[in-house]
């Protein structure tokens, strides 16, 4: 058992991602990765820049919150390509992004679809991580026992 | 070995679900929710109210049981968002629902969903389960060891 | 811990696919299903006949091998439905594709969904792969320890 453990302790070690680029606000993915008393862990991936979508997934957060209590799921949000719009600190989701960062939810912005839209980390949301690659950032987490939900 | 049985009957346990609306024709999540004999589970997710992608995914599944056998299969299609429309007891895919129930397959629909779009268990096709948050449903069963599809 | 192994060995057999229909360039599905090495497996779905998001998930791909490394990280692509539009050898995509399979990533067309299209292995980009049904193959793959995607 305990070689169990120390396996998916590496592979969290793992997960500690380098940055494409980072500046004070928006702080390193991997650092609160796992909210130690959380039983349940969901990532969540997000693609498109379709606010009534955003708002419906963030509507689901605050129900999956409520109905397991807070201290008992860790969500994490990954959005990829188009889905960045939603991320940006201009955007028509931005304050409930706020809102559920406050509430301890994981936002994270996917590094290559940030360069390719020529995105830097001060255009996003205050609170919002960044990985190099979205998908490699959620296969880490699969791999460490989250589950995934593609709304 | 014993103990990992433990976890996974405790894990099943936790799957009772409450029910925001119950009617009498509508049962319970849970009560039927491992087919004892299925060696695969699917979890497969609709969020879209589109009578072509449903059809799609209703001719999916038949050819998923006639692949593998009806009793090597566990499948339930969870309903949320817009996806809930054709679980409507008056929607183009009623019929279609009604013979995947009659074949085996369980629908379940997001109660919070439900609510929002102020639905009752009344308005739904006969046989469709309802769980609290939809997510949460996929969650749990995933934690069974259920396979996740998102068409 | 050898029991567990027999249960992957079976689990891995059970993979090998029937074929509705077979032609010289089109290999069998299951053949080279693990790259050994692969420390990461990701099977990814696409059901839609979409040019750019075709084109963002094979950039996705090579940016996942660039982080990863080739050698490090076992990609199946899975085409189900319009998906399988892309995959036919005068897409748009079908250099893309070719690239990928170059590159060692796989591709598997459902077969059922070839059917529905009156398609045949040869009018896929060569080395295309088919399964009988997709999501069977999603479904096994997942339970061989692959991770999910579905962009």
């Amino acid at each position: 058992m305990s070689h169990r453990w120390a396996a998916l302790a590496a592979a969290l070690l793992i997960c500690g991602i380098s940055m494409p680029a980072t500046s004070a606000q928006n702080p390193k993915v991997g650092a609160g990765r796992t909210a130690p008393s959380a039983q349940n862990r969901l990532v969540i991936q997000i693609n498109e820049d379709d606010g009534k979508k955003w708002m419906a997934v963030l509507a689901n957060i605050r129900n999956i919150q409520a109905e397991l209590g807070k201290k008992n799921v860790a969500i994490a949000v990954v959005a990829i390509g188009s889905g960045l719009g939603m991320l940006k600190a201009d955007s028509v989701a931005a304050n409930d992004v706020l809102d559920a960062i406050a509430a301890g939810v994981e936002f994270i912005a996917c590094g290559n679809s940030m360069q390719v839209q020529h995105l830097t980390a001060d255009d996003l949301v205050e609170g919002v991580k960044i990985a190099k690659a979205g998908y490699v950032e959620i296969m880490k987490r699969q791999q460490a026992g989250w589950i995934y939900l593609r709304p």
